[in-house]
């Protein structure tokens, strides 16, 4: 298997060049400035069958939404909005017909956001489709939001649901059942058209104060790990506080754990904010009909996250809670 | 076999949603305005193992290198210069070991122009590398070059030499021979490690005119074609006059004719610009020891592309010249 944190670490650049270049690896997109009120953001997301996703559970338009979802919400991780996107396919023979449908799940979602794509490759291949996505996107000038940015004493935001992606994929799959035709739609549905949480990110800049974001793109348990490691703090995450979608309670409490902890592709929002703006953080969300929930504290200490279930304070691992192992954690 | 022309039409937006998008699908790079002096730029393209390249004739290094060195000529092609870079990867396990040469390569090409890595995702696949860059560069407010811009009356140039990689290509394969190590050494290096012409795209800015500009990535033929559509114009190119270099004097004339006219990944630049600026132009490459010829003229008529070869006329078709079907064309 390839280490994908190892490997970034060695690509890493030794020197930045542009004195306007504010973040570039080690995030979830870049930013520049361009001398003017806005900062631009870019970010760069692949997914390739066979690893990411299969004609089995995935249509080509839900593979083209996702595709962009998963950048457009890179975006608003930073705090941006997005603009424009670039798509680059290496398409094999056989997907030849289904390449309309997957620019109309892109189109669908980009619309929502007045987003242009503005370019982008297509190439042939042998084996397996491979769906590349740039986006770029604007902040304004100093409104945007690092890993690195927690402190000991900030409280700890999710946005939304976590683990409903994963217990629709589980769903597809035939790894579990619900019975319920709706919870089953609505599981399956988060997984296939997942929502970036672009307004929600925005509405983090009416409170102007110091954030930490990341997107739970991999799940929470990894997520929460690298804003512990870029900001050198010690995150505790309470599971008793973590909101449970009305489709979720109709699984296993192991399974339901796992889906929650680790799975992926939700397209959250894992906040860190100063104490003392928090209550006008949760004021402003409820005002918009935002689900914002505190789910745990960042105190000084290793750069580590800890679980904390009834009376359990385990260790959280970026490799995420699996029930199947759970002896071994 | 994709048609990746009709491809592109069919996924072209319907409409542009920001008025700050100068230029966005339908050229090497898209351009937008950000409100300063400055225009942005970012292009995306992509090498697929196989399709593109195979380690029997590329190195990683030069994989890495020839990767960017394409974008970065999109980005020169549009006049800008290049700023930062993001670097998708979709890899074999068996790849792992090459990655960093990979890169380095990109790095060493990169640092000539002082460029930033800003990003990018890393993926595993089962089949064949395939490497997605995206590169962010800019120009002054107004002084890009759009396949569009070409009209009756101009002048064509091309800068440096053309069918170099291709005769390097086909070195690498075997399918010519060269005794001449000199020459054998310098068309596998065009091949394995291609400069893009940023410094000959800025030298335009120096003489404020109109210029429509290519950069040779699929052939002359076809990037010519491209102009005449873009532009509405009727291009004819002299055979006699394009510049050959000293290697390819070697090769037999049909082949020279083949690689010159259908070689692609020179990433030289193909030029229009209006009669009453070309002596300037000339002069100002003159100073600067950068080659600059003469191949042809612009004139009203169809979206087509002439080749004058003595006394014989033909259409020259975006495919392409080919001595082996040459009774066909």
């Amino acid at each position: 298997m390839l280490d994908e944190f190892s490997l970034i670490k060695s690509i890493e650049p030794k020197e930045q060049r542009h004195q306007e270049l504010i973040k570039g690896i080690g995030d979830d997109a870049a930013i520049y400035s361009t001398e003017n009120n806005f900062e631009q953001i870019v970010c760069m997301d692949t997914m390739v069958e066979g690893v990411h996703f299969t004609k089995a559970t995935m249509t080509p338009y839900h593979i083209g939404w996702k595709a962009l979802a998963a950048n457009i919400s890179d975006i608003a991780a930073m705090g941006g909005y997005p603009d424009y996107y670039l798509v680059s396919l290496a398409m094999p023979a056989e997907w030849s017909g289904d390449i309309k449908e997957m620019y109309r799940g892109m189109e669908d979602l980009s619309a929502l956001y007045q987003m242009d794509l503005i370019g982008g490759d297509t190439t042939s291949t042998k084996n397996g489709l491979v769906v590349t996505i740039t986006a770029v996107g604007h902040t304004d000038k100093r409104r945007h939001y690092l890993r690195s940015s927690a402190k000991p004493g900030d409280q700890v935001f999710i946005t939304g649901y976590l683990g409903e992606s994963a217990a629709g994929l589980a769903l597809l799959q035939k790894e579990i059942d619900i019975k319920d035709q709706y919870a089953r739609r609505q599981l399956i549905e988060s997984h296939q058209k997942p929502m970036p949480q672009v307004e929600a990110a925005r509405l983090l800049g009416k409170i102007p104060c110091r954030y930490a974001v990341n997107d739970i793109s991999d799940g929470l348990a990894s997520e929460a790990n690298e804003i512990a490691e870029a900001s050198g703090v010690t995150i505790t995450i309470n599971y008793q506080s973590l909101p449970v979608s009305k489709p979720l309670m109709f699984l296993e409490p192991s399974d339901r754990k796992q889906f929650m902890l680790s799975g992926g592709e939700d397209y959250q929002l894992l906040i860190t904010a100063p104490e003392e703006n928090s209550e006008e953080l949760i004021e402003i969300f409820q005002q918009h009909h935002i689900n914002l929930t505190k789910i745990g504290i960042v105190t000084e200490g290793c750069a580590e996250v800890y679980l904390i279930d009834e009376d359990n304070k385990t260790l959280l691992k970026k490799s995420g809670y699996n029930h199947f192992n759970s002896n071994e954690e």
